[in-house]
């Protein structure tokens, strides 16, 4: 037989041959470096008959992340050793530990156990030094194929095993991977020994899972491990999983009172606390007035409509599981709405439109209602209720670029002003090859060349996905990325000659025929509740002060100095700012705290020497930390909030 | 027997004696002017016998407007003589005119007939003329008690006459009057002969009625009139039905472009158009402004609600008329919202309170649903669906009158801006004798007595109206007096000790126990669908800068003055204001004449002279008419109209 290597050379071994003999045949270096391999792209272990005539590439500990997957899959065996030399330990007889599945999964790996006594979480680093001590050891695994029966024989005490084991086909290859006195059933890959395998891994967690995930099984112990190449990208996981944590939307939202989900109003429908509202508001005045200045046009609409409405639109046929049931309402029957569009595309045709009256910019924050299933429900992100920052923009179509610009100009325009500065663009076009798309040629053509046209104008990354534009025309995703590298899709922007043609929509053109007009789907944010979702997270609760709810605290530093503080509280409230006073019996460094916690971007100190000047003492929370101003003169300090209230600083 | 006269004196009168007779006692002159009279505070005519011991009054033609119910209804008799005359000129036989009922109405009258052929608009002058014939010859009202036999067989053509008698009690005495030739079956009262009718009167329309009211039975034709005392008062009161004519808001709403209502998305269920949608922002933004400053605090809710929340509120069981069909999700059942004030409850159980943290004053534009009969659906102001400008309160009853001072205050503030200056209250207390009352005798003196305390410190005029409280407490509303002087019922205050105790609400006193908040109930508009119904009316659709949805028109006089139009255009927008400019290809003068129509504020016309000089022509709409300015510095214009803007002056 023979194989090729990456160079295009062929090596010539014997039938059988593993990635060890192609390493070795290489050289005795090369195969002491030797982690693992890849076998016409698929990763195998170096223990494997390598099928004749394939490509390989060995992977060595110069890249030992692209074995990630292997050595993740390997540490989960050697967790499975630790666990049973645990139980061992407490006196617990080998076969008194019986093992589910042990995939390895992103990041690191999950095996599941069932366990004499439960494992809890403080066992975990006693499981952790023993794993590294099985490392230390340096085992090889050894790889054997058995027959059904011998499989069986190898696993007399275990009914997990036993149960996967019959429920293979008879006539497969069953393999078994050993290291020291552990065998596990494993179609591998592995590391040669757990010598290679490294020491930048953590046990992360436990929970219960129901044997092969069926609720009539019994309950196993699944627990949790995280595994890196380097110890430097275990210390990022780690860190970006703590600052996840810190900043979850949830988490804060609770805290920083922004809003709750209260059971007996509903699932998945957040109510808006006082201090969530204003964030909201804040966002929608800031869309509204830049909307305002490119021309678009406020309009208000139902919740409801009337099923024909939806039958016309077709979103009662097409998308009925994410419809709420109808509601009957004498002979007729109405529906919560889940979309906005259908009553937009009334108001367009509520008067005669003409060429000269276009482009029409429809612009509401429309609250809608989509079902979602009780587990899909997440804080914020995922819910039943919403309030899209929708418009419809109803053009020409030789105004398609043009608007499209328009539009791209205002989301990057809007995600840059949150410091959202890692964009790109997903422009979703047509699968030449697929039967779902509907409309002509030349309409596809003009549409996707017009947008793609004014992508590039804007100068940002993008990339095309063929196949991803939606049944009736193409579309344009927003993707950014957050401070954690996280990538959210934000804004989309679709071309849609469907929704026209379904509601008869017209104008008369400059030769007094009747034409369709194209129509633009926007939302820059998507919707209010998922971007203040992104946005809580973003900025870790650390509003900039146009947005941050509480925006001034006023601290005097003992009870004389209370009138003077509200004197400038009224002052700055009467100018618009959000401003309080602790008045409080706290002491001044529990107050300074107590601002902390909640986040107030702005906390102004005042004793007497204060009062007496008209001063305060500012301490500003900033990205870099504290920045302390003494003896500030107050009318210069409101004059300077307030410049930066009004230009969002 | 006697009667008694106002004065106190006892006049002795033979059995049966009438008013007239009554009058004659006093002397002839009285007697020749009497026109009506009433007994124990009924009116009755001169013709009818007195009840012995009776309190009488004479009307005379010093005051006749006191007998227009009278005068009224006798020029109902009038008419429909003047009709049999009308069909009889043109050759039908006396039978052939049969006629239905024929009451007196607000304002006037109306008689319905079944005629050979259907009386024309155009045919209601000439009725006119034949009445003030039928006047001019100063015919008796004679009164004649009849029989049921004598009356059926007085009416023997007339099924509809013959219906109504055949349906009367058998022993209750019918009485026919007669003017002239024209006899009907009537109670009276009237006057004593047609030459006393006021001329004052006026033939208004004519519409079909079932007779009877019932939709099985035929069609009569119902003939309209109306009479005052004088033609000064028919005068204004034609002018006023010509000025809400011109001033109503569907009609304006339609011509301007406010809303419209399109029977596929739903009826009842507005669609707010651009214009309407800068009305209505404009109105929540000076609110909102003005809660700011007020310490309420914005919150937002979803538009649907478990059904147990509902239940819990009560709202369910006790407004079911009103209440739209359930929507079932997975197991549980949702409404539409019909209030908010479940949703704000549970806002404020979501943490606990002490009692330093009241008041706390929750507001929202919240957007609800409730049921009306399709027939009674109206416009703007009358809805399925509309937004209230809400808010509940939630204070210590010893913050209860400081608060709802605050509400009041507010309230007033918010009417007088919109020229609203003719403001009463009406305060609906507990009616003692009833049992539809909860709560103790301490909480309703309690309330009521801050509540009047509060409305005497306004200082505006107020009545009390025992038996309006809700059956949990106190309320208040406030009514205005339009510029046609039709009152409307706007804002309801209204306090609640029953939902704080439905939904088990607490604060934490100063005594370390839990105690029980009140609730306040309040909007000032009440919704915003109503009040932008009502204030189209009361600025007959011309509203001031800062509502006015489009404020600024710029008029070129020629082309060559466009770029410079748009030029101001883009710099009065880039600052905030709603302008255009109108490059059309008409004619200053229309041009003009356009913006006048669309009730455009203010209009900019610019030439040459204004081009070369950065000056503008200004012609402004005022309720007093125009005004018109030349030579204006544009920057000193903008300024100006920024101001007038910020200011809502």
């Amino acid at each position: 037989m023979h194989v090729t290597l990456p160079d295009g050379k062929q090596l010539d071994l014997p039938q059988g041959a593993t990635a060890l003999d192609a390493a070795q045949a290489i050289g005795p270096r090369l195969a002491g470096d030797a982690l693992a391999a890849t076998a016409n792209g698929d990763l195998v272990d170096l223990m494997s008959p390598l099928p004749d005539g394939a490509r390989i590439t060995l992977i060595t500990k110069k890249n030992p992340a692209d074995a990630a997957p292997v050595f993740r899959h390997s540490l989960g065996h050697v967790m499975s050793q630790a666990v049973g030399e645990f139980y061992r330990a407490r006196g617990h007889s080998a076969e008194a530990v019986k093992r589910g599945v042990g995939p390895s999964i992103e990041n690191g790996w999950y095996q599941d156990f069932d366990l004499p006594e439960p494992l809890r979480e403080e066992d975990l680093p006693e499981i952790e030094r023993l794993m590294r001590e099985i490392i230390a050891r340096g085992l090889p695994f050894s790889r054997r194929e058995v027959s059904k029966a011998e499989a069986l024989a190898q696993f007399p005490h275990d009914p997990y095993k036993q149960e996967l084991i019959r429920d293979l086909p008879d006539d497969e290859a069953i393999t078994l991977y050993q290291q020291g006195d552990y065998v596990d059933l494993c179609r591998g890959p592995h590391f040669p020994n757990t010598g290679k395998l490294p020491g930048s891994f953590k046990l992360m967690s436990t929970s219960g899972a129901y044997w092969r995930g069926n609720e009539k099984n019994p309950i196993l112990q699944r627990v949790y491990g995280v595994a890196f190449a380097t110890q430097k990208e275990l210390d990022e996981y780690l860190h970006a999983l703590e600052e996840a944590k810190r900043r979850d939307h949830r988490k804060l939202g609770k805290e920083l009172e922004l809003f709750t989900i209260d059971p007996l109003v509903g699932r998945g429908l957040p109510l808006w606390l006082p201090n969530g509202t204003v964030l909201r508001e804040e966002l929608a005045a800031f869309l509204k007035q830049q909307q305002f200045q490119r021309g678009y046009q406020g309009v208000i609409t139902p919740n409801i409509g009337n099923l024909d409405l939806y039958k016309t639109s077709g979103h009662y046929q097409n998308y009925s599981d994410s419809n709420f049931s109808p509601i009957t309402v004498d002979d007729e029957e109405y529906m919560l709405k889940p979309m906005n569009c259908p009553h937009h595309m009334r108001i367009y045709a509520s008067k005669p439109r003409s060429y000269r009256d276009l482009p029409v910019r429809l612009a509401e924050f429309g609250t809608v209602y989509r079902y979602e299933q009780s587990g899909e429900l997440n804080g914020l992100t995922r819910v039943r209720g919403f309030t899209q920052d929708d418009a419809h923009i109803f053009c020409r179509p030789d105004q398609l670029k043009s608007e499209f610009l328009n539009v791209l100009d205002l989301t990057v325009l809007v995600l840059k002003t949150f410091g959202m500065n890692d964009v790109r663009f997903r422009v979703g076009t047509r699968d030449p090859g697929s039967e779902k798309y509907v409309g002509e040629d030349s309409y596809w053509e003009m549409a996707e060349g017009q947008i793609i046209a004014a992508v590039e104008e804007v100068g940002l990354p993008y990339s095309i996905e063929p196949g991803d534009a939606a049944f009736y025309g193409p579309k344009l995703d927003f993707v950014v990325k957050d401070v954690l590298g996280r990538e959210w899709q934000l804004g989309t922007i679709q071309v849609d000659p469907n929704l026209p043609e379904r509601f008869d929509l017209s104008y008369v053109g400059e030769d007094g025929q009747d034409h369709r007009p194209i129509v633009i789907h926007r939302a820059p944010f998507g919707s209010l509740e998922r971007f203040v979702g992104i946005l809580i997270e973003h900025y870790a609760g650390d509003f900039p002060l146009w947005l941050a709810p509480r925006q001034v605290m006023i601290i005097p530093i003992a009870d004389r100095h209370n009138d003077y503080a509200e004197a400038l509280r009224a002052e700055l409230h009467a100018a618009g700012l959000r401003a309080e006073v602790d008045d409080s019996s706290n002491r001044m460094q529990a107050k300074v705290r107590t601002a902390e916690l909640s986040k107030i971007p702005v906390m102004l100190i005042v004793g007497d020497k204060e009062a007496e000047a008209r001063e305060v003492s500012v301490r500003e929370r900033t990205p870099e930390g504290h920045k302390e101003r003494k003896g500030v003169a107050f009318d210069d300090l409101k004059a300077e909030l307030l410049e930066r209230y009004r230009t969002r600083a």
